[in-house]
């Protein structure tokens, strides 16, 4: 790798450039602003590295897809996403959101660490491989969504009309970070899935006097005691069959889980607590929160909320419920087992409103894909990686790969202080290259066959929390 | 009674125009809105009937206290207030809410209903007598608070030093109203109790993403299970004790529950309901009515309630609870059970932040004081009276009373539909001048001494639903 990492050295300016450039154009799906110029503008981007571009039109903003194909054996996909959330509020930027800033060694911009740093990088990396190698070993994708950041509500129809598009032998998902303090890099090898929905109980057709209590139902006392059936304060879900599709851990999800060093006693002083849930700790922690699907009360609300006392007898009560899932649940079927559950337990008259939904994804494990990454990182960054079999948070990586087995990782220029979708969301310079160095190791590295050999002392050894 | 009837009858171009001066006086005791001149008005119009005036200072609102001293072997007193609920909303008002208007048969002014028009009422009736018989068969005593509307905050001090004042035999309690529809008087013997408490259960000090739920404790879901502790979908309440002060119903209690027509096909009709809680009907929902102590959840709050979802894990969590108590439960008590209920539960960590309480009473349905009033009223009004043996709501009669035997029964001029805090508050004109001769049968009835012969046919008959 020297001579592309060499490559990347000189061309430093250059790409600090190209991501400044980047980070100039807004490109805020959620009010259209700027996405227009910024299809056009990753459209020259690609264009650097002399990519097949083609618009792709689902119904939203476009995809942008480009392929390089150097008729190699393998094929390596980027995933990422042009689009950015708003930047309000704008009062609290130290700078302007669209007028990228350095300062500290930071990058300061709306987009820089979700997702226009790893996108410009890819793109670098192949440019950076193209000028020390002349070709890459291996065919390289881009697929670039306009629409991530409303919840990509076309990335299905995009991979079920466009299959051709989606043939690959891996790819690299759009995000990832760096722990700002220790600076082990995150892997991650999936996400959660999603089951959101809001539960309406109603009882007369408005609030009355709490005097009538005595003898007209109560709304919130109903859903009350619905959710009661739902999960016990052991936190074991008791909805049947909703733990029954949830695989179980492998050997090397296991050792994964043990590579996280979870801060537990810097959390609880941060929130305040005296203890986690359960009392969990150590592995048994660590293991909750990747691998443990939830049922979370996210809002709850009847009646007279105000200062003080109101003597009333609400007409209707609501609870919001995420459920996070994991490997192989689903949530459509979760909403089926839910529904189920609530009738068997006299609670048909409680409405499902179904919200979001996303199904979990990993990439397992023991795939090779997932030691090419990690010698990769072994290769580029210092510090031990740690690796995510899948995070506790939701993206819709199952939307764009489900019905393939195409292996996913995600690995990124950001940082655990990156202030995602907040004020002043910033990486480390320093980390915007070292994501370009890693990206030329990954297209190196996965162009070998064999990578038996590569496996020993990536992650295995034993991490002190 | 003639006599006494007929000089009702002459004067009631004068009665009506002093309660017409009372209710364009304004006296909003929660913004001090011509309170001071409304205390002179009640003054004035005491000294129309002779008696013996002390304004007695209690830190808030004075009691205006009356007395009339016929050197008579009993006492009846008269408890009103002065004071009245603000205006607001003002536009809703069809006329000037402090400038009394008359329109089909009724009197619109703000107050009317609540309490002026018995309180005007009470005055004409002492006053009618002395026309019609030069002195009164009983002496009367006249209790008249400026501070109902905010809760009574010193009638109990009141109540505790100024003894004297409050010796008497039996007490006519401040409101009462009639049926609109098929005129029957509602007379009642007491008020259930309540004490309302808000709880509060927290987690982080910070509410947090969703994903966090997998390791860190939801106050939403330890605030449901704790609710589900409290009450059962039976309706019955669970806290251990809560039960133990319950009088048992009397015959007469159940005779007077008898009395009571509910309209259960017109009350689930307006409610859009199917049924009433557990399918009461009949005497059993009479029962539940009048018998029953509540355990209402108001108010519920947690978390994101917006629109949409948020996947947010609950910072805080709080219901507003109401206890509708019975007689002989009390509110200290209840508070003190649901305190060991919750901690005997697990749940110590809940705050319990006590609002309003008040408690129950009653006059026992076997008093002869009830006998003389329903003896009254069958005098006044052609319809049978619906007898409440308590309201299903509250108010602070425990306050003025506790630690006597004084009888108090709650008998008025306003109705069933005379929109009581509300814009428009109206009374019939008739029912003010049969409210006069009430009082003024009261006064006659009061003073015979064997009650015994007075009480067959006034109520027992079976009414039909």
């Amino acid at each position: 790798m020297q001579t592309f990492n060499q490559t990347v050295n000189r061309n430093e300016d250059l790409y600090l450039d190209w991501l400044l450039e980047a980070c100039r154009q807004p490109s805020v799906s959620a009010t259209n602003h700027g996405m227009a110029e910024m299809k056009e503008h990753v459209k020259r981007l690609l264009g650097k590295v002399g990519a097949t571009i083609t618009e792709i039109h689902t119904g939203g903003y476009p995809i942008i897809y480009g392929e390089l194909d150097y008729n190699k054996e393998k094929t390596l996909t980027f995933y990422n996403h042009y689009d950015v959330q708003p930047a309000d509020p704008l009062s609290e930027w130290e700078s302007d959101p669209f007028e990228p800033a350095l300062r500290d060694g930071k990058l300061f911009a709306r987009g820089v660490a979700d997702n226009k740093g790893n996108l410009v990088a890819r793109i670098c990396a192949v440019h950076a491989y193209q000028q020390a190698h002349g070709e890459l070993p291996v065919n390289i994708k881009f697929i670039f969504e306009g629409e991530e950041e409303v919840g990509s509500p076309h990335l299905e129809y995009f991979a079920e009309n466009h299959r051709d598009k989606l043939e690959t032998d891996a790819l690299i998902w759009e995000g990832g970070l760096r722990d700002a303090v220790n600076k082990r890099l995150h892997v991650g090898l999936g996400v959660k899935g999603i089951f959101y929905a809001e539960l309406v109980c109603k009882g007369a057709n408005t609030d009355l006097h709490s005097s009538e209590a005595a003898i007209i139902e109560n709304p919130a006392w109903r859903l009350t005691w619905a959710l009661s059936t739902l999960k016990d304060p052991s936190e074991r879900i008791l909805i049947e069959g909703f733990y029954d599709d949830v695989r179980e851990l492998s050997k090397e999800d296991q050792e994964f889980i043990r590579t996280i060093d979870y801060d537990e006693a810097g959390t609880l002083q941060l929130y305040q607590l005296n203890q986690f849930n359960q009392g969990l700790t150590g592995e048994e922690l660590k293991t909750a929160l990747i691998a443990s699907p939830t049922c979370t009360i996210c809002g709850l609300e009847s009646g007279y909320t105000g200062e003080g006392a109101k003597t009333v007898l609400p007409a209707v009560a609501t609870v919001k419920l995420d459920f996070r899932l994991v490997p192989d649940q689903k949530p459509e079927r979760i909403h089926e087992l839910l529904r189920a559950h609530l009738d068997r337990h006299g609670f048909s008259d409680i409405e499902i409103r179904p919200a979001n939904h996303l199904t979990p994804f990993n990439t397992k494990s023991d795939h090779p894909f997932v030691d090419t990454v990690l010698k990769s990182v072994a290769e580029t960054y210092e510090e031990k990686p740690i690796i995510y079999r899948n995070l506790a948070g939701s993206s819709p990586m199952y939307n764009l790969l489900k019905g393939t087995d195409i292996p996913a990782v995600q690995v990124g220029v950001a940082n655990t202080q990156s202030r995602f979708h907040a004020p002043n969301e910033n990486i480390f310079v320093v980390d915007y290259f070292q994501g370009i160095k890693l990206t030329g190791s990954v297209i190196k590295n996965f162009s070998i066959k064999n990578t038996e050999d590569l496996k020993e002392g990536v992650y295995c050894e034993e991490v002190e929390n």
